[in-house]
């Protein structure tokens, strides 16, 4: 009989014996920070990466090298992107009579992918909370005002998280917009109490926008 | 009552109305390629560098920028890695003794992930086929043989996936070994038949190099 190996008695490999080189562990590491990937699919999207990095890596490296070059915050609205004014922003098809009042980039990014709302939008970069300290004047309220001050825009949706800070920046927002001549509406049925838009599908976003109501 | 907006009726943002720029629909979409990623994830995870790029985003693409510009296949055993020789054939603490033999280098990441062999690899670069005419010169099968003539090897693993090809791979393999004072052995027990290495999970893995058992 052959004497065993030691890997033939069930022994493990030491975690310190790494299969790749530092470079190549770093970007499975950062890899596997992203939402959506752990650190399996991490190591298995690298690997793909690795087999055909003429076809895999350069594109997602050129693509993330442009967008990072050239980041930028929306002066108009707030959303994030890679010009200023952003595409919502420019683009002469959307709607500008009407205009959704977000919290969050996510959020804008999340009510646009259900393509149920064609008009522009905006960031409000927070929303009002007395537990952390964030005031009216700590996120875009004034810039929203001044917005609607200028004219042309003939409903406000409001598209708060139905959370409790994000229904009393909703309340806040109302109040100070009471003197214009713009209808405001606001999500209604369809969000979860404590839900977030972000996690939302697009039903449900579609039945909140379908039955939004006034403020009253 | 008002009149009611296009988006009141159910009409759908046309789908050429980009939310983003196309920089940033350009890396929405090399991500979505990635396994493990599809199109929804992919444009989760952009918003996801683009709300902190600096913690998020600079460290994936540095950490890219370092592979692709150091990527080598390991002029030992064909293994892919940012140095040469690559991280496990200059690892000390591996067992020069034991090489083990595998189609390709997701299957030698795969064997590695499982931490049960501490010893060398060699990577074929694919397997014999005459449907694809594959030819023994075509693969890595002659530098293989040239490891074993050099000595230092007692055993040779052969971890070639339970496919037809595979199979006959391992064949020739074998007896172009004969001659050599080598173990030979195979992967056995616990690979689904027409599975693929890549694909198994740890314990499979482990019970097939357990219970490999010698080529006849
Ligand atoms: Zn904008
Ligand atoms: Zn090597």
């Amino acid at each position: 009989m052959c004497k065993a190996a030691p890997w033939q008695t069930g022994v493990y490999v030491p975690k310190d014996w790494t299969m790749a080189s530092q470079e190549i562990e770093n970007l499975v590491q950062a890899l596997a920070r992203l939402p959506g990937l752990g650190p399996r699919s991490a190591r298995r999207a690298v690997l793909y990466l690795l087999k055909r990095p003429e076809t895999t890596m350069k594109p997602i490296l050129s693509a993330m090298e442009q967008v990072e070059a050239n980041l930028v915050t929306c002066t108009i609205c707030g959303n994030v992107d890679t010009k200023d004014p952003c595409q919502i922003c420019s683009d002469p098809r959307r709607d500008e009579k009407s205009l959704c009042v977000v919290e969050e980039v996510s959020d804008l990014w999340a009510l646009d992918k259900s393509r149920l709302f064609p008009g522009k939008f905006h960031v409000l970069g927070g929303k009002l909370s007395a537990l952390d300290g964030v005031r009216p004047e700590d996120i875009s309220i004034d810039k929203l005002l001044k917005r609607v001050e200028q004219g042309g825009i003939d409903e406000v949706v409001l598209a708060m998280n139905a959370t409790l800070e994000g229904q009393a920046t909703a309340h806040y927002i109302a109040e100070r917009l009471e003197s214009f001549p713009v209808r405001l509406s606001q999500l209604s049925h369809g969000i979860p109490v404590g839900g977030e838009l972000d996690y939302l599908d697009e039903g449900t976003l579609a039945q909140a926008l379908r039955s939004r109501r006034p403020v009253e």
